[in-house]
């Protein structure tokens, strides 16, 4: 086999970073269930007009094909040759709207999941973009209806999904369709998409040509245009009385229905987010994106520092996730794109795992003799759900502290000729008697935990030049 | 969207089901981590160079290709013209190994590292046997060399990890390349893998048509086959002192030195799991699947009552998973067919979930404008580690305990106008006064859990007549 090298766009982390990423989406889940979101897992594979939906999409898919096609695998009962083409998912929502409908009469309403599973994207690869790559989504799905509530409450999970983690402060940026849909049919425009579509460009073209496309493509006036500006400059400041953003927006001096009706749902989620996770969502009048198929509220979260990296964290309310026949099934879902986020955090150096290794403990093995004792004492720590390992081989002493200390293994177990026992704490030095049937770690040393980054010797070095 | 319809060989299952899966899945990790296995995830696309390897894989692989060739994408600095073909892997073993090699660098070695993870054979679908499923690997890796000890280590964390699940007793059969290579050379059969492939199909075709084949392919005489035959023959009971398995195949009067130190092997290996998971393993000689490459010790698992299933959890020694130059990486690992295993005990309804939530209280709301009382409700037990949710809507009580008795959740949360509260276990009836901030639920019931399924009442009346 010739020497394998790195594939662009298709991740894969050393022990120590894997670790942070398995870590974040333990507490992802842990966060998802605690909420009661049941999990699921879809097959990672859609006949490919599922994937096209209405002909729509712009992600590039990967189709499948088996590389030996073999009669005797497609012919029989498995009518193989007439199923459809194969491709893989995209996205986590698709997959949910099949399921869903697929499975209609066997799920219960609101059908409340997380799902956490890679997805595909035959893109260009770039910093924080990937090919393969793990989204963890949450969604509620009505059928008929869907309760306004849950627009805030799937905020809230997620903006408490993140901000438990050990990652610099979230900034959860809030808009409504409807909202803007009002606003800018109380202008006097109705081609809403193409005005949306404009404002979307806003941070990347700046005012002036979003102002130029919003003339071509929207048939606004320039003062139309002004006040579609005017509207996107609009944005809460954290923790800010909803009144103050509803002032701000009357005195524009636009009235329509839709606006008040998003209005009064975007105050409802900035208050319930200010109550269940305060200083982290602001209203933001610019947040286009989604807008053109989300129904109600949207979502967009940004890290502090990695903003340029735009949103790690997006979702909002569709009135139709799927349908069959006339049964209509509204959902409202976010989604967080884990390896984006992880990528972002570690070629930050913001955070890393506590040890690459879940072992808690390494036990000493004196000699190969001592095995079978040294399997028992690693028994009596497991039983009590302390990770641990035993030495590979009876080298000496210093050898398999060192085998600890690389992989960040806190404790080394000796036992002695005698039959005593002691563990020994190999960052301090510290080494105390102890019974295997009773001691225990401190409770942050028993499982591998994820922190900000220290500053490698050599970072700190160039810090103090 | 047509209706959309289930696709044969990639499974799904219903939340109750799924459910199931989750909980073993998670389970697997725990022991996994408790043994100091590190978790990787590998991506799920190699070149198809890498998964043909020598071409000696008869696996099924399915080949990506993009469905809209974009030159914006293709071109440019990602190279992507140049790369090779890619398809999805088949095993996490053949990842493993590339990981290995592209890494060695960077790993600690002897690396232990378990993966959880979907492979794709584009094989014809049958029960227990799919196109997309999960397989739960762990291995360890040396560099250079690898002591026998890890060849008892890994089969005593899969028979603990089986051995915890809530399924029917497991079998874990064993054998020994080694010892097998050396009896066939010991009897004068220098063709020990055409022998093998002879003996693999005992179980499919019986003694007489594999005599003939060693006769036929493997050049046996007829007295030979005889000594072939009685050889797959001896198996050990569990339990059983190894000397007496030593003394049976000795009593076959074969001598060969490859044969003595395969017998050492094995003995060792029944002794460490015997000790570690009473009951378990037996020695079968007629384990042969896997011999061809395997090249120390051979497991394979079969559950009581899904025996013509086969094995469940499969592995072995390789003296070389991986070279790079003059560079060699031996290894040890087994693999959990997951899917496979949870498809049998679903559709054998031998086990189920408690519930098909994580979900344990549902916090009924008395009316909307409760529902900020009832959400602060909710925070409390939460954080205390209590999966909860609120209730959709402020539907009639009754109406509202069935949202919770359809979904499994077993307790629901009343607040009465005055301030009070109330939690009422739906299974007993129970209600008692309870403290948002102290009440705590039976441990068994805070998490769902996987347990025996309880018949049906459909299935309980059949059983009755």
């Amino acid at each position: 086999m010739s020497r394998p090298r790195a594939l662009s766009g298709f991740p894969e982390w050393l022990p120590a970073d894997r670790a942070v990423e398995h870590l974040i989406t333990v507490a992802l889940s842990q966060t998802f269930e605690l909420h009661g979101f049941a999990s699921l897992r879809t097959r990672s594979v859609e006949p490919v007009g599922v994937l096209l939906g209405n002909g729509e999409t712009d992600k590039e898919i990967y189709g499948l094909n088996r590389l030996r096609e073999d009669p005797d695998v497609d012919g029989g009962d498995s009518g193989d040759r007439a199923e459809p083409g194969l491709g893989l998912h995209f996205d986590l929502t698709v997959p949910l709207a099949r399921f869903v409908t697929e499975n209609a009469g066997h799920l219960h309403f609101p059908y409340r999941r997380y799902q956490i599973q890679q997805v595909w994207r035959g893109e260009r690869p770039q910093e924080g973009r990937f090919r393969e790559f793990v989204q963890a989504d949450i969604d509620v799905i009505g059928d008929g209806s869907l309760a306004f509530h849950h627009e805030v409450e799937v905020a809230v999970v997620a903006a408490q999904a993140l901000a438990s983690l050990p990652i610099p402060p979230i900034r959860m940026r809030v808009n409504n369709r409807k909202l803007a849909e009002g606003f800018y049919l109380g202008v006097g425009l109705v081609d809403v998409s193409s005005v949306l579509r404009a404002v979307d460009k806003l941070a990347k073209i700046g005012p002036d040509r979003v102002a130029a496309e919003l003339t071509a493509r929207a048939g606004a006036t320039s003062e139309q245009a002004e006040m579609c500006l005017a509207f996107a400059d609009v944005r809460s400041d954290p923790g800010a009385d909803p009144a103050r953003l509803l002032a701000e927006i009357e005195s524009l001096g636009v009235r329509h229905e839709r606006l008040d009706e998003g209005l009064t749902e975007l105050a409802a989620v900035l208050t319930g987010l200010e109550k269940a996770v305060p200083g982290v969502a602001i209203a933001d009048m610019s947040v286009a994106r989604g807008l053109g198929y989300y129904t109600g509220t949207v979502y967009e979260t940004e890290v502090a520092g990695l903003e340029r990296f735009r949103s790690v964290c997006s979702g909002g309310r569709y009135d139709s996730l799927a349908t069959i026949g006339g049964r209509r099934f509204p959902g409202v879902g976010i989604s967080i794109g884990v390896t984006r986020l992880v990528s972002l955090l570690l070629s930050g150096r913001l955070v890393q795992a506590s040890r690459e290794v879940p072992t808690c403990v390494l036990v000493a093995v004196p000699d190969e003799t001592d095995r079978g004792r040294c399997d028992a004492v690693a028994g009596a720590l497991r039983a009590r759900g302390i990770p641990t390992e035993v030495a590979p081989s009876a080298a000496k002493f210093g050898k398999q502290i060192r085998h600890a200390d690389r992989r960040g293994i806190p404790y080394v177990w000796f036992l002695d000729p005698a039959g005593g026992h002691e563990v020994k704490d190999i960052r301090s030095g510290e080494q105390i008697s102890a019974n295997p049937d009773t001691w225990n770690p401190p409770p942050q040393d028993r499982h591998p935990t994820v922190g900000a980054a220290k500053p490698t010797s050599s970072q700190a070095t160039e810090e103090t030049l």
